[in-house]
This record gives C-alpha cells, structure tokens and sequence, in this order.
C-alpha cells in the first residue's frame, strides 16, 4: 500500500515543479535536487490518508498534498545551511549548498516554501475548492510560521547556544518538548489536519485528527534522536551521532535511550487507539503510526 | 496624501506582526526589527491605491495589503545575507544578520515570507472573500517564485559572477532586463494587480494596472540605479556606490546616467497616461509614479 502511495505522489511532485530547462535553469534543478532525490513523503501521504479516513478520495487532493512536500524539502534546505546544522548529506545525496553553491541553496529554500504554498493555494482547482484552498494556506501557514515550525528552529538554535538565548524555559524538559512539538510536529500535525479540511471538516469535527497528528510529530522526533545515536550513515542517507557530538538537546541525551524507546511504545498504542475512530481497526494511519515508530532510516 | 496612506499602513504592520514577548521572543524581535524600522511601504501603499481606483474601500484591504510589506522585507533580509548582496546597512540601521546574527536572519527571511502569505490567505476576512483570498495568494506566490522575484535573484547572481552562469543570454541588456523584470517588478507589478483583484476584476479586466505595474517596476529599478551612482549613505538609507564596486550590471554601468534619466522620463509619461484612464487625471497613482520617479532615497 505505501509503495502505491508513494508512487502517486512522486509523479505528481515531478510533474509540480518546474522543469530543469525552464529559466531560471540552475535554480529549477537546485529545486528538482533537493525534492526529487528520495525522501519518504510521509507528509503528503499523510494528508491523502486522513483525506480518506475523512470520507475524501485522496486522488482529488494529490496535487495540493504535495504543496507539503515542497515545503517540508524548503525547511530541510534551509536548516541544511552552513550558518544552521552546516550538513553535507541528506537522502544520501550532498546537500544543496554542497551539490550547488551557499546562495542557490538559500534561494531553492525560499522558492519552494513560496511553490509549496502556491501550489495550496491553486489545488484542489475548481470554483467549489476556492474556499478551503484559501483555508488551506492558512492553516499551514500558521503551521510553519514563527510561533510553528520556524520558531522550533529558532529554540533550537538556541537550545544549543548557536544563538544567542533569550532563556524561555531554565528546564531542559520544557525546552526540549518545546522544539519537538514545533520544529517537526506543526507540519506532520497540519499535513493530518488539511487531509480532514479538504473533506469539509471543520476545526470542531477534526480533533481526532489533530491528536493523532501532535502524537505522530513527537513519536517522528523521538524516533529520530533514537536514530541518530544507533544508525549508520548508509542507513540514514545523512550523518549520524552529531546529535551527541553537538551536545544537543534530545530525547536521548536527556532521557537515555531505553526511555526513549518506552515512549515510542506509548506513543504507537496511543495512534493505533486514534487511528481505529477515525479509521476502523488496522488502516492506513494506524499502518502509517507503526510505520514511524519502527522505522530504521 | 502619501503621509495618510504610510500611517495607514504603518499601523497595522504593527499589529499584524507578533509582540516581542510572544515566543519565541528573539526571532519575533529581529522580525519587528526588520520590518518596523521605517520603510516606504510602497507595495501596500500601491495595492491600497488601485483597489481604490478599481472601485473598492482601501481600508477594507489594508491588512492584506501589508502581507506584502512582510514578502518584500523577507526578500531584503535575505538579499542582505553574507552569502547573497553582504549588506550591512538596510534602511538606515544595521541589517538582520548584523543587529542579530545569520542563522536569525534566515530565519527571519523565512518567517516573513510566511507570515505574508498567511496574511493574503486570512485577509480580507469574512466568507464573502474566500475565493479571493485564494486567487491572491496564488497571484502573489507566482510573483515572488523561482519564475519571479527568486528567479531575478538568481539571475542576479550570475551575472555578476557570484555563482556559476547558465548563461542564459549573452546579451547584457536582455540579461539586465531579464533581472530588473523580476527582482524588482514581479512584486511592484502584483501589489497592483492584487489591488484590482480584491475590488473583483479579473485577468482580463486588469490590463491597464498590470501595464502600470510593469512600467512602474521598471522605473523604480532604473531610479534605484540611478541613485546608487549619485546619493549618500546618509540619503540612501544603504550602502551607495555598491554597484559599480561590483561591476554589476545596472541601468546606470551598462547605457549611462543620460540614459538611464531619458529612460524615467519615458516612463513617467506612460505611467502619467495609463493613471488617468485607470483612475482620472491628477489621481494617486499618477503622484506615486510622480515620486518613485523623483525619489531622492
């Protein structure tokens, strides 16, 4: 089933962005390096699950799901960065600004946030979507936004004094629930939730959503400090163990790795519980839950 | 009249952009920062002229109109990065990257965009505007793009040898027109055209704005050339004489101050002319035109 998904969402992502001969050239094949080079699509397979679940067919929000691709690829190009995480791998392909140069790098990042929310903004297409579209934007907008996915960044970086710290939180706990929630959770929550929102669903009759969207952004992150401190590279497509070379705030370093393993075990009896209300028992989601607490890259 | 037309503005930006004390507190600063700092809000002050001229209430627009103020600062932040123009001085105070830092001024870049297009997609409010609210996030996420404004950019920097040339065109007055087009115009261009939008004229009711918009485009890069080879720091608000510096390609180092000059005063002829069937003789739009030719900063 999930190869399925996947295939859907690749060609529809090819066939997005612009092609590598349309100017500007160099850009355009930055941006088709950056998306078209692997990568699990979790986010817009997310939205066409819960579109289902929701009553939808997934087929109709394809296009549009694939806006969170964009945006997801956007925010790994740009924390990829010399000046933020300064990494050289990702999808097991050198990064951008490796692959390319530091400002094409940055220019890739902005044109696909700005493509991933065009394309929300124009799919679904057809006068009877034109309401949700613009519904759509918002809520992802918001999802991704400074006090969402940004603002997970901007913590980050100065959890781990690479900025300067305006001190929220003293707790480490706090702080680190903190970068979870926003830095990976907004847009895995908001990928569920406009799944739900393209099927009509307003913000009252999709909660069942939401809280499953909250405990599959913390089990993705949990699962990915997890990773980082027992993976290799080749498994990864990316370099593993910088987390504790870089003194990094994660569920390993502060809780040790057995709690952390205990967490993702509760976190997936919690989706698969959610999931059976929105889905009837062992479904898409509740597949997609196990899929990301087990996953080994 | 102008003075009436930046409070307006100048306002709502204030209310529109998260307080310092709202988490995460040191990226809502540096975005203030960036944004509150002066500023001649042309693009809103354009938008909120031509939904007038169009028949529609300016001020039933003004919040959606500062989105995109939040767009063009993203892209000056941005532009002003190390890696991209090296800017230290932006609108007469240190820029982002300097009051702050470079992983802040990402970031900052990065939440701006966003913010803007939230902004375009949650104003004007109210189901009456939803389909509109659609259409101009679309129309203004095009113009900023990787075939916009990003696209200009990267033109930008290929010619003047910052990254490495595609070399789309040898011809260094379609390269220049190709990077004033874009960098600069596609916005100028759309803050008009989403002027006339949100008063309901469609693609082909527009014509006369979208013409306006362009030549307006053009002449604020022709006189931002200009000024850059006469003005002071002090004037400009920026570092001046950077482009010759640079050896980069402008209106003034490819055919001249005299022509760069003769150019404005075309330009302004045609604008004055397509202003008064837009909007009457004598009317806003012809004064702004009047002043982005003649600007002094």
């Amino acid at each position: 089933m999930k190869d399925l998904e996947r295939q859907a969402v690749e060609r529809v992502l090819s066939r997005l962005l612009p092609g590598e001969d349309q100017w500007p050239s160099r850009l355009h094949r930055a941006m088709r390096h950056a998306v078209l080079g692997g990568g699990k699509r979790i986010r817009p397979i997310l939205a066409r699950l819960a579109h289902r679940a929701a009553g939808g067919d997934p087929d109709a929000i394809t296009e549009a799901a694939c806006g969170l691709e964009l945006i997801h690829t956007y925010s790994l190009v740009h924390d990829d960065l010399p000046a933020l995480d300064d990494d050289v791998l990702r999808r097991g392909r050198p990064t951008v600004h490796v692959a390319f140069d530091e400002p094409t790098a940055i220019l890739v990042g902005d044109a696909l946030l700005t493509e991933g929310l065009l394309v929300l903004a124009r799919y679904p297409d057809g006068p009877a979507w034109a309401a949700l579209r613009a519904e759509a934007v918002g809520l992802v907008a918001e999802a991704i936004g400074s006090r969402g996915m940004v603002g997970g960044q901007m913590e980050d970086l100065e959890a781990t004094g690479q900025v300067a710290g305006d001190g929220v939180s003293g707790d480490p706990g706090v702080r680190l629930d903190l970068i979870h929630r926003h830095k990976t959770g907004c847009l895995l929550r908001a990928s569920i939730e406009v799944g739900a929102l393209w099927a009509g669903l307003g913000v009252d009759q999709r909660g069942g959503f939401t809280r499953f969207g909250e405990a599959l952004g913390l089990a993705f992150q949990v699962a990915d400090d997890v990773l980082d401190s027992t993976a290799t590279a080749a498994e990864l497509g990316k370099s593993p163990g910088k987390d504790a070379k870089a003194d990094k705030l994660t569920w390993v370093t502060l809780y040790g790795l057995d709690a952390a393993r205990r967490k993702l075990e509760q976190l997936e009896t919690e989706m698969i519980q959610l999931a059976r209300d929105l889905e009837g028992p062992d479904g898409a989601l509740a597949a997609m839950a196990r899929k990301v607490v087990r996953r080994r890259s």
